[in-house]
């Protein structure tokens, strides 16, 4: 997956920004911590969910609840440089990453980053 | 496939055995005594699973598991009297059943479950 990253970035994309292999080394931690706290919440969510069961209706509210994340974990966790200032917004936004977690990236992922939580900030408001 | 017969092929259905409400009565609790260990099965398994859960393949693993089991109780524990006997005699087979649970059936009935649970397990040998 990773591999096809440095083709899309180039090409047809020039207006994209360029990142440079610390700021990738960041993105890479930022982005790994980011879906490790999430799959976290969701294994913490299934035990609880699951020591709770009762009857099958519960079952089946597992199975749906789990079918659910996995869906949007793999739309939303997509680790491509082309749309990471929006993924970095949206879990800026969600709380879900500090400003603190991206630090060393140079200024013009991070205004891009910022505007992007702003507008989805907006969007929700 | 092994869809017994007369049965299903004439209309409308003639061959079958007519349940009296007696009957009725014991078939619907000894199909919901089955029903319900199966389901007292998943739930056990499911809460096995999920307190063993470590890594996000596990949480998957747990998502397929209820659903393969969903699909199969919804495939086989489908309660109309024209596939009762094949029902029966298919929990009788993978002792999901016992024939105690069946007494007070009529002879024509425990004859068919009795048949069919021998074929299952001729043709699983």
């Amino acid at each position: 997956m990773i591999i096809s990253c440095a083709t899309q970035d180039s090409y047809p994309y020039q207006n994209e920004p360029i990142w440079s292999e610390t700021e990738k080394a960041i993105a890479r931690t930022a982005f790994d911590a980011a879906l490790g706290r999430k799959l976290q919440e969701v294994i913490e969510k299934t035990k609880q969910m699951a020591n709770a069961i009762q009857r099958s209706a519960d079952l089946w509210d597992l199975e749906h609840y789990l079918t659910q994340r996995r869906k949007e974990i793999d739309r939303k966790y997509d680790y491509g440089y082309s749309q990471l200032t929006q993924l970095f917004g949206r879990l800026l936004q969600e709380r879900r990453l500090s400003e603190q977690e991206l630090r060393g990236l140079r200024e013009d992922k991070m205004k891009l980053i910022r505007t992007f939580a702003k507008f989805l900030a907006e969007d929700v408001a």
